[in-house]
């Protein structure tokens, strides 16, 4: 065997599959203090993106989930048995793993994230790993104390909270719903709101739920068969406004399929709910699109850098550094403006600066042209 | 050589090129009538896209110009000496060739337009050719009886009108831009609106230029150098609401990016001319981006299809038959309505039905998820 192969991969792989995946940089070597782990950066086989394999097993990545735009034909469409709704809450997925008796907190795409992997332990019970330590919580980390979501939350106050919407079990697969609603509960780990059962004739129902979630201004519903099946997404109007008016600075970083998308979203919505679009909805989108970007190009124009501002509390002094290199990427920079003790946490506030939405406007403004 | 190449082609490729270039479809067999010619379908070494390559010559392709997003800056950096600004129209552009006698317009692609070659003798005089046998005029063909435009044009109140921007001579060169208004104006071929020539430092009237066109609901205008170089082109604040408002419909037609960079434009235009957004420009696009699209959909889900509505006039009516063919696309299609003689003209009233759009918002509206 080829001896950079490390002998656990094997178990899922062959060898052949595993120097393709290598060469194609699909299988990465990573490292978390002590731990060598290889991380999957796209889909392969019934392997999600961002699994993690490591000596003595496996965490599996988070599944996508499909997203509809008319929620009572969507749910005719795929729920023909009972399902849940639960909250789809607005901040980012982590999964919670104890790999070599340590909780270790992975992004999406299968990195240790050193926040959420410092703060756990304020976040949930993790004595939940003492009687179930192959089991994995997939979670969402919320609040304005988030290192990744600029958002505003109006439901988290301060710092973050995690709330669990998931549990995968020693065989890679999710518990049914109800168990883990008991075992969460049991532990009084966090969960998302939940709703249900339902059936799709209560498609009625589940949108008085959303007409409520827009109101309270969250985000929206993940449905989820009762026993196994596939899940959907659906969000609520004011949620497609919230994410314009939290990226529109970004209208060079960002794919621009990201804000028609959610024109689009909004568009369906108030089809469906047969609600005409008001005033103030159009006009804070207009001014959302044209003036934020206004602002942002004054900025540039004065020196400055497309940039967001983090504030954030951890427990160890050494996470901070962790946390700005696990941010610094080619095209997004991180700066740190302060680190401050208060109570048993350590304060950092730090900016992500945007280099290539920056440089865009920069080259446009100073008269460089370019074909489109 | 190879049987299947045709002799004229190896005036301007080796025999190797021409076979790759074959097999990767970026030289194209065509026939108009009794015309067979190559077309170029992108653009390599020095031919330019839509170049045409017949038994007897070549018709260059016509170049893309740089679009600047500061008009000042722009000046600055690309007009070292004298210029002329000439007005962007918003039609479409043809070169019209006269090949074995005949005058022939290609559009930008480089295909054949059988309604702009049908009606070109109306449009121009084609005396000029008699002159100028191997010369190529170049111009956009703008009005409300346009096969491909549908945006409002307030100043060609019917059918379509011709503006010449171009004449290519027999060495493949444009010709300098003084010449080409006197040629034109001795056959009076009508021209685009001309303004100068100017040097950078006039950057301040090219300003008062553009808010004028801006006034007027004009596109824009292109900036062009009195002897040689690179052209440039600026659009008014207001033609950034006309394209979305004539494209709106397409949401889920054309790439994202086509109407975010519509609000980047209009956002950098604002930002140079320190003009704030009116309340009514912003309202005006918020209802374009949101209640245009909701009608759209509206009408899908009352059976429709995406479509719009197309009046020409043509002098043969056998054009009509053979632009339907051309209009025909694998992902849009073409359906008469109506043809009626009217005076010296066949009329023809047509739909275009956009398949791709129109199935997206059908699967979105029938409940079927997507991952994104």
């Amino acid at each position: 065997m080829n001896k950079s192969i490390p002998a656990f991969l094997s178990k899922f792989f062959t060898d052949e599959e595993i120097t393709t995946l290598k060469e194609k940089g699909v299988i990465c070597s990573d490292q978390f203090k002590d731990l060598a782990f290889l991380r999957l950066s796209s889909e392969y086989k019934t392997f999600h993106r961002g699994a993690i394999f490591y000596e003595k097993g496996l965490a599996p990545g988070y599944p996508r989930i499909m997203r509809i735009l008319h929620l009572e034909n969507g749910i005719n469409r795929y729920f023909k048995n009972k399902f849940y709704v639960e909250e789809k809450m607005d901040g980012y997925n982590v999964r919670v793993a104890l790999i070599n008796g340590v909780p270790l907190c992975f992004t999406r795409g299968g990195f240790v994230c050193p926040f959420t992997t410092d703060r756990i332990q304020d976040l949930i019970d993790i004595n939940f790993f003492n009687e179930y330590p192959e089991r994995i919580i997939c979670g969402e980390v919320v609040g304005p104390g988030s290192p990744y979501n600029t958002e505003v939350i109006p439901y988290v106050k301060e710092d973050v909270a995690f709330f669990a919407f998931d549990i995968v079990d020693e065989n890679s697969n999710h518990l049914p719903a109800e168990e883990r609603y008991r075992i969460l509960e049991q532990y009084n780990i966090q969960q998302v709101r939940k709703w249900g059962p339902f059936s799709s004739s209560d498609a009625g129902k589940i949108k008085e739920i959303i007409i409520e979630l827009d109101k309270e201004g969250r985000e929206g519903i993940v449905i989820k068969p009762v026993s196994s099946g596939k899940s959907v997404k659906y969000v609520t109007l004011s949620s497609c406004l919230r994410d314009l008016q939290a990226t529109a600075h970004l209208i060079t970083e960002l794919p621009a399929g990201f804000f028609m998308q959610r024109i689009l979203r909004a568009v369906f919505f108030c089809h469906e709910f047969g609600i005409p679009f008001s005033s103030d909805y159009l006009m804070n989108s207009a001014k959302t699109l044209y003036l934020i970007p206004e602002q942002t190009l004054k900025g540039i124009s004065e020196g400055e850098n497309i940039k967001e501002t983090f504030d954030i509390r951890v427990n160890n002094r050494k996470t901070i550094d962790d946390l700005m290199h696990h941010l610094n990427r080619s095209d997004i920079r991180t700066q740190l403006i302060s680190v401050e003790k208060t109570g048993k946490y350590h304060r950092a506030r730090f900016h992500r600066i945007y280099i290539k939405g920056t440089k865009e406007l920069r080259h446009r403004l100073t008269g460089y042209g370019f074909f489109d």
